[in-house]
């Protein structure tokens, strides 16, 4: 895979992760390609971004190895940014930051988007840390361990 | 809890998220308080950040509810930033960053923190988007539906 953060001095997997995607406008490219958003002019008008901006953004994606940039299957000289392997594996990244969202976000009862299991129709289970053997981790039940 | 967000007509409980802490700073303040860091310029010296900015941020952070700030034990002018509940309710989102970061940052055997369990000296499970049976969802298992 291609991955321009490799020469990355940084030991913190949190803020290697934060520095490749931790941006509102990356954030928000990345759940709108999970929601079938391919084309520059399709993510513009979802997210309402200057277009230099969203240029910008859409390169460094490519260059991280997240998003690949490919011909339409129509042709002609436009592009689409379709999700890799890396970009897909961004999906509990995502889920994680739906579900704090409607935690703490949303008044009871207040209506919002729901990421549901496309066969059943039922929602996504939350995502819970858990210790290998399944239990439940609380912040305060965990460290890290840093490099000595 | 105080939620300076509620306020938003953003009906995607990512975006809301998103705009709430989908900033580099903000979310490296967050890792930080999570790794027991409280003081301002314990924050500063983590992240060799401009003070104006980490003003900036843990404000920002104080008002959506994520810190508290409070006196320091020892009393005197210092301050010190926790996490409230809607804080720690964070947990999962920096954690689903630390092990996208650690599978698609790092190259094979390339040394990096990790987060352990207290007890046992453990890694964390990888989390892993359910269904409510348990069964793993892929991104392609899913959808969102969206408000009508």
């Amino acid at each position: 895979m291609t991955n321009s953060a490799h020469s990355s001095d940084e030991p913190c997997p949190v803020a290697r992760s934060i520095g490749v995607i931790g941006d509102r406008w990356s954030l928000l490219i990345v759940r709108d390609a999970f929601d079938g958003i391919h084309r520059f002019s399709d993510f513009q008008r979802s997210l309402g971004v200057a277009r230099n901006i969203l240029a910008d953004r859409l390169r460094r994606l490519v260059e991280a190895g997240i998003l690949v940039a490919r011909p339409t299957r129509e042709g002609g000289a436009y592009q689409e940014y379709v999700l890799t392997e890396a970009g897909k594996n961004l999906f509990p990244v995502v889920l994680a930051l739906r579900q704090w969202g409607e935690r703490q976000l949303f008044t009871p009862g207040e209506p919002h988007s729901e990421l549901i299991e496309t066969k059943t129709g039922k929602p996504v289970q939350r995502m819970v840390p858990r210790n290998e053997d399944g239990e439940v981790l609380l912040p305060d039940d965990t460290k890290v361990r840093k490099l000595s």
